[in-house]
């Protein structure tokens, strides 16, 4: 396991408060350890770190009251959506309240007329999107989880059609949070552009609950285009995949998605999906607009990827086809996980400019072959941004050795060629150990807003920041 | 004139301070009336009130020794690019230093294969675009003056292409900035996606130099689009101008540009920039892409108009008579003022959900006429995002509490429409009064993020906030 850092001084609730709370909430509390275990799941090594107690809020009120007890006492409060975190922002290493919002899941309201929507931060993205389908809308952003929304912002998550359509920064027009005073606050109102004052929505995503509980979200939508292809193409080599879709970016082709999948992740999907793929590094990709501008995109594109090793461009035509073929993308991680039965799965990030891409992917590789560790390889190439699913055995400790320093070396170079340690999987307490290499005297100022806005450190401490 | 809050007590920059920075400026030091007095120029009905000194900076590291020495004696701070901000950005209402960026306009890099560049704050828009145009590339933030990019991304600027692209929130990769402390930060690395930490990009972006001195900026580009179509239209109604718009947004159609002008304003427009289009009110719009998706887009969008009254459908294929309209579009404010001489003209702004637009502004005319107002209308409408631009006769006072009480009402019925009391234009001291309003609770937010970064206030005190 993974050295949880010098262990600080626990701040647990109180038996009163943990009585209050039992009082007010009945059968939305839980004290129960599998609940409380549950709620601090996450996908790295750190140990399962359980909050004291569990409580199911229904309202942003409950969610103002929980708070204003928890803040009474000086208690930490985490959030929780689904649990799909990917760097233990789940984690209470002091104890704490967690927060879960998954039960505030109602869609406020869809307004075609603005191209945007209001809703509880519980609601997932399949969710809303299965909503919204019918007037014709879709909601992009897209991580490999069922992530709920609420979640989503906290983390700033992104995923595959990000390149096209930009992260969850680009896409929420307003939150309304509960501040650790007990206020809530809305950090905009619905208008596409403002300029008045801070932008504190902005502030609040990625901000992973450290200072501040989401509690409804305001988010653009976009119509559904006209037509969409979707294709996979498989390559000679790793580095003319990455090469392609660097290349694809340079000339302005708007592409939706741009997927990279190495040759073992292929294998995986392969095996899990039920797919009949070439083992090779493969690129998924997809382009939206009107038959005529797909059709030119497709062109485009075409003639890129043969240009660098690419062969077999088969389309997904059929919208089934399209949707098994994304699942199986969605479904990577899971994949991954099946090559190797016992094995903890470890997804690491990272993000350079796209000019370096393909030297990172490829250094990357390397480190991964030297260090004999089974991980797959996979990303949102057109962003820069790629990911690794480390394969290792618990049990193992000198892997589980390599694997950290591998971690941290993919960490490090990212950094070093102008990108950074996470894309799109946020901090938690997976990455605190880079920041300062990554941010340097900016870090400072970070600190200054989080001491500023909740002076006890009660929302989510450890994650970001150090206890 | 407009009542200047109470009397802030006065931080005059001390002798002493002035010495100093006389002996180390030498000629980039000023205290002539004259040069304080333009650094403090605006386009409200706020008094000039000029700094006390103004030092022509050439690098962050002057920046850095200035706020520094400044600072030492808690002497406020006032950032300035080219004083083109419409809200009185850069009075200074209890004294201090004003910081001249202008000539710290150095292009440092352009990477084609990034489609970024970085630059110095002082470097214009019209700059970065003569230089980066033969790599094919170009900058599409665009507001009316020819603004320094460090004071576009200082008052979260856009203008007309951000109905597409996005506004400075959007294009800005990464920042430095000299905070009260006088640190250097730099807020993001280079990737195009991160998810480590607080977005202290965004926190600058509109900040109007309350929080830091921006000092470098990286930014987005964009691969110039293959077809570019301009088109000027006609219509019946200004209602039937604006439905436009919303129609084209709400059907997906990726215009460019959009942009609204009332009957007056296209007068002024024929007067002062030598056009002959019919008076009334008229869309701007235009349309990139390739070839055949600029025609589908124009196909699409003439039928939109038609069925609101749209005619006299007026093309611009050629690049110099795309030109000329633009600079006409750019020069509106400059054709209003000349309507009447001797008129102080008076900007403001405001945006709202687009579903609101139409109603927003029909009322904001019916307010204009109902109070015998002379002022042109005009907006980036594809947003939801008009202005209106004022000539009053600043020796009639009941007119100009008559403009005062339009412009009040104005901001506060944006609000009431779910929208913001400034789209564009920022708060400087012109909007203080109506953040309340417009943000509750988040107001207390801001502050504390301010008194956290600069607990002395003093950087560019009594904007955003109250001094």
């Amino acid at each position: 396991m993974l050295d949880t850092p010098t262990k600080p001084k626990p701040r647990s609730a109180p038996e009163s408060l943990l009585a209050e709370l039992a009082a007010r909430f009945a059968d939305r509390f839980s004290c129960a350890e599998a609940v409380r275990r549950q709620h601090a799941h996450n996908f790295t090594w750190y140990d399962n770190q359980p909050p004291d107690a569990v409580v199911f809020a229904t309202s942003g009120a409950e969610v103002q009251d929980i708070v204003r007890q928890c803040a009474a006492h000086r208690v930490p409060i985490i959030p929780f959506g689904t649990g799909t975190s990917l760097e233990a922002q789940l984690n209470a290493p002091v104890g704490g309240v967690s927060i879960d919002l998954s039960r505030m899941n109602a869609i406020l309201a869809v307004r075609p007329q603005d191209l945007d929507c209001t809703i509880e931060p519980g609601v997932t993205r399949t969710q809303l999107n299965s909503f919204i389908r019918d007037q014709g809308l879709f909601f992009p952003i897209d991580p490999g989880a069922d992530a709920s929304l609420g979640g989503m912002a906290a983390t700033r998550a992104s995923g595959t059609n990000a390149v096209r359509y930009g992260t969850m920064k680009d896409i929420v027009l307003s939150l309304a949070a509960v501040m650790p005073n007990g206020e809530l606050i809305r950090t905009a109102r619905r208008a596409k552009k403002t300029s008045a004052g801070y932008d504190l929505t902005r502030l609040l995503i990625g901000s992973e609950g450290t200072l501040g509980i989401i509690t409804e979200l305001t988010l653009r939508l976009h119509p559904i285009p006209e037509a969409i292809a979707a294709a996979v193409c498989g390559f000679a080599s790793l580095g003319g995949a990455v090469e392609s879709a660097m290349m694809a970016i340079q000339a302005g082709i708007p592409v939706a998605r741009i997927e990279m999948l190495d040759a073992l992740q292929i294998h995986a999907c392969n095996l899990y999906s039920k797919l009949t793929l070439a083992e090779v590094p493969t690129l998924f990709v997809e382009f939206h607009g009107s038959q005529r501008e797909v059709d030119e995109q497709v062109a485009q594109f075409e003639e890129i990827a043969r240009e660098h090793g690419g062969t077999d461009f088969n389309f997904a035509s059929k919208a089934e086809d399209r949707s098994k073929l994304w699942q199986a993308r969605h479904d990577a991680a899971y994949a991954s996980l099946a090559l190797r039965p016992g094995a903890k799965a470890v997804a690491t990030d990272a993000c350079v400019p796209i000019s370096r891409l393909a030297e990172c992917v490829l250094e990357t590789k390397a480190d991964l072959d030297r260090e004999r560790l089974v991980g797959t390889m996979l990303g949102h190439v057109g962003d820069g941004n790629f990911h690794v699913a480390l394969l290792a055995d618990p049990a193992d400790a000198d892997e589980i050795k390599r694997a950290k320093g591998f971690i941290e070396r993919l960490a490090m170079r990212a950094i070093a060629m102008d990108g950074t340690c996470t894309g799109e999987h946020g901090v938690g307490q997976g990455k605190i150990h880079y920041l300062q290499a990554e941010h340097g005297a900016a870090l400072d100022a970070m600190r200054a807003i989080k001491q500023a806005i909740d002076p006890d450190n009660i929302m989510n401490p450890g994650k970001i920041f150090a206890v």
